[in-house]
C-alpha cells in the first residue's frame, strides 16, 4: 500500500498506432489543413438503407436482451452463413459487442493465464491489447512483404511451440496486409493445429472483401470442430463499424459454455443496434457488389500509384482493403509524423499509420506503412502523390 | 499440447445467479405457466421518448466514434453532473459499453494481475466475473441483514489489508441490498483509503433511486481526487438497459490514460446508442419524479407485503430497487428451483434470485433471496403473496 498505483499491464498495454498520430491530424486540421485519412478503416460506403431503416423500430422499453445475444437475430445470421457455404446452427453462434468483445472472451476462455497464443505478425495490433485483457501472451511469427505476407511454412510455427502454446489467431482476409491465405496453406494449419491440439482463432470480419477468388473460412475444415472458432464483425460487411454487433462462432460446445458465462457478466450486447444488425441480414446482393467493385478499383488505383513510387515495396492486396507498403525510408513513423507536422501540398497532407505498430517483434516494419484504401479513388490518388511528393522532399532533409 | 482445452478460468468463473434459474423458468411457461419475475432488475417503465426519438437521426454512415466517446455526449454529460452536485468537466469522462465495461477496464488499469480489491457482501455478483477477467481477487467483508447492510466499520476493512490491496468497490446506492451510505460512513472509507493509498471505485448506477435523501458521490469528497473512480450507466436511470452507454468517471488522470489505452483497443462504445444517451439528457423532471414515486410505491409495497411472511428478515431498502430478505428456509436456493419446477397457485409462480451467489464468503446468504421491485404494484402483490403461499407449501415437504 506503498502509495496509489496505477496497473503494471501499463507497461506492456501499447497505444494505438492507428489512433496515435490523431492529435498532430487535429492540429493540422485546426490548422485549416485537409487531411486524407489512409491511417484508418472508416469506409466511407453507405450503411445499407436497410438497417438504418431499422433503428426506427423502437420498442417502449429499450430491455436486456440474452447475454449470447437475441434469438431471432442468431437464427437469421444461420441463413446468411448458409449463403456463403458455412454450416453452423444457432446454438454455434454467441453474439458479442463487435469482433473486439469476440476475440477478449475467446482468449479468455481458451486460454489460461500466461498461455501462449501465436500470431502471424504484422498483425492487427488491438490483438496485443486484448491479451493483454485476457492476461496470455503473443508470440510473433513474422511473414514476409515479398511474398505478400502468406502464412510462413509450418516449420516455422512448430519452432515457435512451447507447452503453453494453446492458440493460434489468424485474420483472413488480412488486416493490415490484405493477405487471403489459400485453402491448401490453410489446409496445412488446420493439420498442424489438430496434431498439436490447439485452437485456431479465425478473425474474418472481411469475409465479403475478396478480389480474387473467396475467402475460406476455418469453419469449413472437417474433423477440426472443437478447434476451430472464427470470429465475425457488421463493421465492415455493412459500413457499420459503430453499431459495434459481432461474434463468436464455434462448434465447441465447451468452450462456448465458458464464453456465455463472461457474456453474462456484462449482461448482453446492445439491443437496438443488434435488430438494426438482423435486419441487415437481407441487404441486397447488388449492395455488396457495387461495395465490391468500389474496393476493386480502388485497390487498383492505390496499387498502380503506389508503385510509381521510386523505392516502394507495394505487395498487391487480394483482400480487405488494407496494404502494408515499404518505403525508402529508415523511420516510417518520423515520416508520418512529419507528412502531418510538417508538409503541406496546396494545403493538404497525408496521414498513414506507420506500420512498425503492427508487428510484436522489435525493429521490424520500421520501413513500413499501412494504408487503408478506403477513400474514393481520385481523394485516394491525391493522398497518394502528397505522399509521393512528401517523400521526395523528406528525403532532402 | 495434451489435449484441447479451455481455460482454468472455468473453476472461478461463477454462473449468474440471476440468470442461472432461466431454463426452469422457460420450462415452466412452456407449461403455460405465467411466471412473476422478481430475480432480475428489468425495470418495466417506459424509455423517455426524447431517448427513443433520438434513435431516428441515424447518419448514413454509422461510424466509428472516438475510443473515449462522443465529444457531444462527454460535454453533455458535464452539465447532467452539474445538476446533481457533481463539479467534473470533460476530460474527466470516458464512455463505455454499459457500466460493466466501466468495471472492467477501471479494474485492469487500477489494478496489476494478483492484486486484491476489497468489496463488502452481498454484492452485484457480476462483479465476481469482472474480477476473473482482470485477473484480480476479490476480498469479501460481509455486510449484516440486521443492520441494512450498511458498511462495515473501519477496522474490519483494516483485517482484510495486504501488501496487495489496491482498491475497494462500494455499490452506492447498492444492488443487491438496497443500502444507501451515509455521507458520514463514506467519510470514514475515504479517509481510510487516503491513509492506504487505495482507490475507491464507486458504482453509482442507481443514483436516481433514492427514497430517502439523496446519494452521496464518492466525487464528492475533497483532497481524494486521484483515489476516487465513479462508475455510472444509463441502463436504470432511462430504463435503457439494452442499450449499453455507461462511464468512468475520474479527476485521476494518468488512471484516465490507461483507460484510454484499453478503450482505444475495443475501438469505440456504439455510436448510435450514444447519441440517444446525449439526448436522453434532457428528459424531464418530471419523469424521473413520476418514476421515483412508482418504485417508492412499490418498495412500499414489497416491504410491507414480505412484512408479513412469518419468520423472513426484511430490511427496508433506502435507494435501488432490490432487496435482500432473510426466508425461514435453510436452503433459498432449492426453495427457488422448487417454486419455478413445482410450486403453482391459480396456474401462476415467482421467481426469485438465491441470495447465496451474491456472497463470496462460502456458506453466507443460504437463507436468503434477492428481490427486485420492478413490477406493477398490483403484479407486486401478487408474487409476494406467492411466494409466502410457496413458502408454507414448502415447509410441509
Amino acid at each position: 500500500m506503498g502509495k496509489l498505483t496505477i496497473s503494471s499491464r501499463n507497461a506492456i498495454m501499447q497505444e494505438s498506432p492507428i489512433r496515435k498520430l490523431a492529435p498532430l491530424a487535429v492540429k493540422a486540421k485546426s490548422q485549416g489543413v485537409h487531411v486524407y485519412h489512409l491511417n484508418i478503416g472508416q469506409p466511407d460506403i453507405k450503411t445499407p438503407q436497410i438497417m438504418i431503416d431499422a433503428y426506427h423500430n423502437i420498442p417502449p422499453v429499450i430491455e436486456y436482451g440474452p447475454s449470447e445475444g437475441l434469438h431471432s437475430y442468431r437464427k437469421k445470421l444461420v441463413s446468411y452463413y448458409k449463403k456463403v457455404n458455412i454450416p453452423v446452427d444457432e446454438s454455434n453462434i454467441f453474439i458479442t459487442t463487435g469482433g473486439s468483445e469476440a476475440i477478449i472472451f475467446t482468449l479468455l476462455s481458451a486460454l489460461s493465464p500466461g498461455d501462449e497464443v501465436i500470431i502471424p505478425e504484422p498483425f492487427y495490433t488491438n490483438y496485443n491489447g486484448f491479451a493483454v485483457m485476457a492476461g496470455v501472451n503473443v508470440v510473433p511469427i513474422t511473414t514476409k512483404i515479398e511474398n505478400g505476407f502468406d502464412l510462413p511454412p509450418m516449420k516455422d510455427f512448430k519452432a515457435k511451440l512451447t507447452p503453453r502454446t494453446k492458440a493460434i489467431v489468424i485474420c483472413n482476409p488480412g488486416n493490415p496486409t490484405g493477405a487471403v491465405f489459400s485453402r491448401e496453406r490453410l489446409q496445412e494449419l488446420v493439420n498442424f493445429a489438430r496434431k498439436n491440439n490447439l485452437y485456431v482463432i479465425s478473425d474474418e470480419v472481411y469475409r465479403e472483401f475478396t478480389y480474387e477468388g473467396t475467402a475460406t473460412s476455418i469453419l469449413e475444415f472437417e474433423d477440426f470442430e472443437d478447434n476451430a472458432v472464427m470470429i465475425d464483425s457488421t463493421s465492415k460487411r455493412y459500413s457499420a463499424c459503430g453499431s459495434r454487433i459481432g461474434c463468436i462462432v464455434t462448434k465447441n460446445k465447451e468452450l462456448l459454455k465458458l464464453i456465455l458465462k463472461f457474456g453474462q457478466a456484462r449482461l448482453c450486447p446492445p439491443s437496438v443496434d443488434q435488430v438494426a444488425a438482423e435486419a441487415a441480414i437481407d441487404t441486397p446482393d447488388s449492395y455488396f457488389k457495387a461495395v465490391k467493385k468500389e474496393y476493386q478499383k480502388r485497390r487498383d488505383v492505390a496499387y498502380t500509384e503506389l508503385c510509381r513510387i521510386p523505392g516502394a515495396v507495394v505487395p498487391n492486396p487480394k483482400g480487405a482493403f488494407y496494404m502494408v507498403v515499404g518505403l525508402p525510408v529508415k523511420d516510417a513513423d518520423d515520416f508520418a509524423k512529419w507528412l502531418l507536422s510538417d508538409f503541406r501540398y496546396k494545403n493538404e497532407t497525408t496521414m498513414v499509420a506507420p506500420a512498425s505498430g503492427f508487428y510484436a517483434t522489435e525493429g521490424l516494419g520500421k520501413n513500413q506503412i499501412r494504408i487503408a484504401y478506403v477513400l474514393k479513388t481520385e481523394d485516394l490518388k491525391k493522398a497518394i502523390h502528397i505522399l509521393k511528393l512528401g517523400l521526395t522532399e523528406y528525403k532532402k532533409k
